[in-house]
């Protein structure tokens, strides 16, 4: 089968075994797998992430990077079948979803950049007839957005700002919106991911050359040093010191949900003044990931607006250079056994 | 009267007129105050610490560094007069100690490195009999270590890790132990502060050379993963990057209560892979210092062990040389009524 290899931080197409389910797994068909800006990320920053990975002392993403990777944890897939004395939630032919259950970034298991995978069979949650293809496969980033939302710890109405309105942020914005989030400010250099972020729910959105988030929250009745939890959904050197100079109130909860693979310089003043609290996620429980599936099924969230393209394996790499930019694509779906090209 | 100043990065006595309590406010006899490591630094690095306080939009340390500033804002007075139409809680000549309600480091109002000063006559809190002056003058410093240690939102029992035993892990120790952590590492360069870290209440004390504190932890039978609360009480660069590397679990709490002045370098990766949950602390809450002069007087708190010397104000200036040592002293009380020196 055909599939998309990242090796020492250059895609490939490549030629591989299609994968054998054992006991315990399902056999999936690949229909649609979002490219999520970690794999961008993954790609350019590999060993940086592979070495602070390894310093953690988790090894969480820590494959041979001279080695093939098949990237993609974001999928709606089709079962094609279970292995030795398997069964699952669906039969043959059905579509499902499901977090990553066999890891993303693995040298050992392809991800959703390939015809076919192989999944825990006991996770697979199936896919409702009304729902597109293409927005079950946005469960996963969704699902990030869910879980920074709940690390916020909202009891209601509290003002909010994200930073940032890439996919993270997006999905954010739509759990916040989903969730009982007050005023939702949000904050991005580009016009286009500004106009998304009005469509997925932010009641103002800001250049931050112009205005500040802050500033912006202070216009919609906002008194500084009231309650307010802040969003960094940047992810860049810098972001989480802008984040912890802006805070307006003693107290203000950071979420960091953006991912920054370098080093980074913070001013451990500003916290201690205003004791703030920073808490860095990553991913979503098993919990959320239901959930997200649920409120997709239900409408409560729309992930539609975000998906901004389509691409057969052999787009891939193409599509990962025009993820660069902004203003042309947000959430690019790859089409393993369709021929699209953007 | 006398009072130790600092302008410009320096020390030095000056005579200056008695402050006149005005109406709310009670003049006090400073019998003893213990010189802060803030204070330390703000010596040092006032330049850096007003403008991080001005970059956060605070303000909160911002005096004119060109001008006296008598600081001092863990003390232990005597009351000898009233203002116009004020009473208080405790008669002329009782004893009493304070949050420092008319702000430290400040121009306007001396702290207590001086003679007498005034504070808000409805903030006095009275020392009993039974408690010893000096005691009662370490009010503030342990309630920092309470205040850190609620910050930590013990459910009881966790372990803990305490990284630094100056006075501000020393004071952690304390309110853990008060407050039913479960095991208490803590860790220190020097020899004496690891001894006095000992009689405080941990239960393990390494030097990190030798030990890390989370293998000590795990010597206790910690299991790598499980829930820890971390404390930085060191407050130099590179402490926090230390903690979020060593944290040993994902969803581990680190409340920083040191304060670095300087900028400071982080790893966000690390707190991302992990979870983390970073609180940033300073000071204490009305009522917490309340509770920490009732835990003195119960004896729940002995701050005695800390209390390593004394100095009249012309001893000042060298006792700030002599607290760069930790083998020497850990918290010096400043005397202005009495002819002390170490």
């Amino acid at each position: 089968m055909h599939a998309v290899a990242t090796r020492n931080g250059q895609l490939r197409i490549v030629d591989i075994d299609q994968p054998e389910p054992v006991e315990g797994e399902a056999l999936v068909k690949v229909l649609a797998c979002g490219i999520c800006g970690s794999d961008l990320h993954f790609v350019k920053f590999g060993e940086d992430i592979v070495r602070a990975s390894m310093d953690s002392g988790n090894g969480r993403f820590a494959p041979d990077l001279s080695r093939d990777i098949i990237m993609g944890h974001e999928f709606c897939v089709e079962v094609v079948g279970y292995g030795p004395n398997t069964s699952g939630p669906v039969g043959i032919g059905d579509r499902v979803t499901s977090v990553p259950s066999r890891g993303a970034y693995s040298n050992t298991f392809p991800g959703g950049y390939s015809e076919y995978m192989v999944l825990d069979a006991s996770m697979l949650l199936p896919v409702a007839d009304s729902v597109p293809t293409e927005h079950a496969a946005t469960t996963e980033p969704m699902a990030v957005g869910m879980h920074a939302v709940r690390a916020g710890q909202l009891s209601g109405g509290e003002p909010t700002v994200v930073y940032g309105c890439g996919p993270v942020g997006l999905a954010t914005i739509a759990s916040l919106r989903n969730e009982g989030a007050g005023t939702i400010i949000a904050s991005d250099f580009s016009p286009r991911r500004r106009e998304l972020a009005g469509i997925m729910g932010a009641d103002v959105v800001v250049d931050p050359r112009e205005t500040s988030p802050i500033a912006a929250l202070e216009r919609r009745g906002y008194q500084a040093g009231g309650e307010v939890v802040m969003f960094d959904a940047i992810g860049v050197q810098g972001t989480i010191a802008l984040l912890m100079r802006e805070a307006p109130s003693r107290g203000a909860r950071l979420v960091i949900v953006g991912v920054c693979m370098q080093d980074d310089t913070i001013v451990p003043m500003s916290g201690i003044e205003k004791e703030l609290q920073l808490k860095f996620v990553l991913g979503y429980t098993p919990d959320e990931y239901a959930e997200t599936l649920d409120a997709i099924t239900s409408g409560d969230i729309n992930s539609d607006p975000i998906i901004t393209g389509r691409v057969g394996l052999d787009g891939v790499a193409d599509a990962f250079e025009t993820l660069g930019d902004p203003e042309e694509h947000c959430k690019i779906m790859v089409t393993p056994h369709e021929d699209n090209s953007l």
